[in-house]
């Protein structure tokens, strides 16, 4: 018994740049990519990726959101990214535009674990 | 120069109930954990985080939303959740009712890396 209700959202412009939306919706794919760091390379790391973000992932196919997190004991970043595809995802790694992006975050971590997920539930506490 | 523009979103019940937002929202503290685990074992381990989801952690002090992600490889379980803040989370690591909780998924895991973060960037692609 699904029931439509209708909500008026009023957005700023700074809220809707922060759309990302965690959605079981099965046409993305979601890659959560985990990267250790040096506390005192954590702040240049972010620089890094979110120049990469703006020069260049944005504008690749099939592209849909990305989304950078510094943890609060200085030794992680993570990023929570939407593709279109598992191809799109791949085609972004083998443009030869990320290639030196690539290399350059390598330099800066200790080790990084990246893997495509599929969201398989989510949650939401019910508004008081 | 903020510039305010009103969108009308329909909603069905299914999607009111996937609404988790990653924003840089500063009233919030996002934990990220990523569970390795067995690939046989990864979906009993999808079923205890939902278990805990809904029997438990939803009814805590200032829990906002609680998303779980199943790695395509079959190795990683992560979960994406956000509390109103840092003291909130730890009282519910401390809560009596997720201490069995726990025990259970540290039985089902290789091992765990949860870590608290702030989100200091985020992008979506623009609409074509």
């Amino acid at each position: 018994m699904l029931q439509e209700v209708h909500i008026d959202y009023r957005l700023s412009e700074k809220e809707k740049n922060s759309m990302t939306r965690i959605t079981t919706d099965k046409n993305l794919v979601t890659h959560i990519n985990v990267f250790t760091v040096s506390p005192e390379n954590q702040q240049q790391l972010v620089d890094v990726l979110v120049e990469a973000a703006q020069s260049t992932i944005r504008k690749l196919p099939g592209y849909i959101s990305n989304n950078v997190h510094k943890s609060l004991d200085g030794t992680k970043v993570t990023t929570y990214a939407q593709w279109r595809s598992q191809a799109d995802f791949e085609a972004m790694l083998q443009s030869p535009e990320t290639a030196p992006q690539l290399q350059a975050l390598s330099q800066l971590v200790t080790s990084f674990e990246p893997h495509l997920y599929e969201v398989v539930f989510v949650d939401e506490a019910v508004a008081e």
